[in-house]
């Protein structure tokens, strides 16, 4: 692939200025007014990959904000890689808080400054790039897909009815994404794993009405104190979840899965000075990168009733509310836990309260083992490019539409992420290093002459 | 005392119209906009109690709402007795919940209609009238001193600093306060026990911001979770307060109080009925009515943490709060148990937190035997206005001011309350029965024939 790299360091200056052109396109996805923009931005990627060698390309209509569609065929018997990407970006409030405004980029200090630098415009554009790299050089060695949708950053809900109906014409035998970040170019991480997700909404309904709790308190349960009590009993003293059947479908860690996840360099103590808590604390037995990598967790996200504002008041609020999440590894089905959860919440509260259970939104966890062909083509890519041996990493995050589409299609997702977590993404001041978005269109590259062996 | 009893019946129009003229005046004193009113309604109720007879009636300055003193000597050597009261009153939002105008009071289908007509207006003018029946027919028994003040519905917060600086003005052998309800004329009740209070506010910290819960949930402390397991270990499996010494202080009912408690007439059906919950719960081995008046309690009054709006928003919240409070029966201090509270609070909180505890605001419990020579005078005089034996009851609520009070001037308070669990009081529509009214001012003037015997 080497015609191809050369190809790509020749062209690195116009690459950036092609990214930048994306990136002055405030493609909110998040509010509606800048609808226009999504249109503008999808239009342009689509003209993006129609120079850079597709056969087609297309913006196509969903429910939302549209999708941007390319192909390139080469040869039916090859093996057909579909790159996701998106080219929606988060809101850019507060704006004060922007050294250079975010929808002009620049380059600064090696870096590359703007909303979209790392997510996803500056990791999704190396994939054009290196794709232009390789059929213009020749050397492209497999069919190719683009699915770029334009609503990631608001859950992508009209995206899985989308795929849903274009499922022919996305099949792919592996879909690769570039949308995560690996721990540094010294340590180059590929994600293995990401958690699912199951986040429902609670209620603890006590007295009709607001009590006064001088005149009731003593004989009338407190839907608050009842929401505590419930919460408090979701884990035991080792850290485990009560649930019934909660761990029933959890793939167990062999000590070779333990071993390698060992190997990622992770100071607990620097982690834990950084958060500025005097102990660390989960699930016994396991470590804290397994927590929160390749084990579930339960949290409450959000708590209140009652008087929540200054001074004090003497209510007894007649309910209760919470939202709690649970992230989910594989082979946990969020449905199959949402439901066990419910059931355990009824079965659990007393009978002074009734409670009410919403299942609020959730999603399958996600795993591609190592041994995977397209993990080996990567790790070689990596050690090419970088000079360093490439590590898995088991994410705590939850990409939903990475599982759906992975179902969907019945075909593996290779998580390439070239971001760090110095990036800043959805946060002011976002930013993207140069090298890693040289380095990540190489990477690409050699993936595809490995992959493709 | 009969020529006072008749006296006030022959002049009950009257008295009606003068308690109507207070009504109209908006003296609200939670809006500092009110603050003339304020004035305008301490100096009408100076005149009117010049009027009934006082030697002396004063409007006196304090550190906010002014306060009306006025006494009448009769013979250093008879008892002394100081009438509390007060002439604020709570805001009458929302107005259209309203019949008629809160501040034009009507009478209608036998009750007096508009805001104050039973808190404390209409409560405490009684005693006005009563006094100016004893006074004109020459049968006022002892000395009495009168105490209204302005700003008992936003929690007395100049009164005490007052009173502390006029004890010898004060001093009395009872204080006499119409500022309770009873069950109903049918039954008629005194209240011997005013509930105390602890409140405090509770804030678990975490991390030291706000966390991604896919990142970090399962390997970090949430204070939500935390918060909870602190409030769920606040209880046993009885009911009883898990704190230490909590109940070192309580007084053990005898079985004698119990069984005292026990005739006053409660539908445990009914009350459960009415709060639409299918049980009822509580410290073991008491019934409801006990563990609303002489039992301590405990209370989350509210809570709030992470992401309380609409939708899901994964976060392990750097801090969670939540304002608890208890109620304090004979003979708690308040404030020691505020420190008990932290000191608990402290001792169970998980390392991988810090705990703060501020206390908010306390009050202490209050008791008046029911073997108290005043008790004794004011059940033979409900006994002959209304036929009925009077029962003592405890009630749960507090009344910081009337605590404080009884200590500052070491003499009990005997809450001789007319109002009704339906006269509205703090809400639209706030009446009071004229019935209600005129029994509770032949009431008085009985009580001091009986007290001074």
């Amino acid at each position: 692939m080497n015609k191809s790299i050369s190809y790509a360091s020749e062209h690195k200056g116009r690459f950036l200025e092609e990214l930048f052109s994306l990136m002055r396109i405030p493609s909110i996805s998040a509010l509606s007014s800048h609808a226009p923009d999504m249109i503008r931005c999808a239009e342009a990627l689509k003209e993006r990959l129609l120079a850079a060698g597709a056969d087609s390309a297309e913006v196509m209509e969903t429910s939302g904000a549209p999708v941007v569609f390319a192909q390139k065929r080469v040869d039916p018997s090859k093996p057909t890689v579909l790159v996701y990407g998106h080219y929606d970006v988060m809101p850019v409030e507060p704006l004060e808080l922007w050294t250079t405004p975010p929808f002009e980029p620049q380059v600064r200090d090696g870096k590359i400054w703007g909303r979209g630098a790392d997510d996803d415009k500056g990791q999704g554009f190396m994939h054009v790039a290196a794709f232009e790299a390789m059929v213009k050089s020749g050397e492209l060695p497999c069919n190719v897909k683009f699915l770029f949708e334009g609503e990631e950053e608001i859950g992508s809900p009209a995206l899985t009815e989308w795929c849903e109906s274009k499922k022919e014409l996305l099949a792919a035998d592996l879909i690769l994404v570039s949308d995560t970040a690996m721990a540094s170019l010294d340590c180059p991480t590929v994600t293995c794993g990401l958690r699912g997700l199951a986040y429902l909404d609670v209620t603890v309904i006590g007295p009709n009405r607001d009590l006064h709790s001088g005149l009731f308190g003593g004989a009338v349960a407190n839907p608050l104190n009842v929401l505590s009590e419930i919460i408090a009993g979701l884990h035991d003293k080792n850290g485990k979840i009560t649930i019934d059947g909660f761990y029933d479908d959890v793939v167990e860690l062999t000590p070779e899965d333990r071993a390698m996840i060992a190997k990622r360099p992770f100071d607990e103590e620097a982690y834990r000075k950084s958060l500025e808590v005097d102990e660390l604390t989960g699930e016994s037995g396991y470590t804290t990168v397994e927590r929160t990598g390749v084990r579930p967790a339960l949290d409450v996200n959000g708590i209140w009733g009652g008087h929540t504002g200054e001074g004090s008041k003497t209510v007894i609020p007649s309910q209760a509310h919470a939202k709690i999440s649970m992230r989910l590894v594989a082979n946990q089905d969020h449905n199959k836990i949402a439901e066990l959860f419910e059931k355990h919440i009824k079965r659990v509260a007393p009978k002074t309260v009734k409670v009410e259970v919403k299942p609020s939104h959730g999603g399958a966890p996600y795993m591609m083992s190592p041994s995977h062909p397209a993990y080996e083509a990567a790790s070689k890519a990596l050690k090419e490019t970088l000079g360093k041996e490439a590590l898995p990493y088991f994410s705590g995050g939850s990409i939903p539409i990475i599982s759906k589409l992975s179902l969907l299609l019945n075909a593996k997702a290779l998580l390439l992420g070239f971001g760090l977590g110095s990036d800043n993404t959805h946060s002011p001041d976002e930013n993207y290093p140069v090298e890693n978005f040289e380095k990540g269109i190489e990477t690409i590259i050699r993936f595809y002459g490995h992959y493709n062996k």
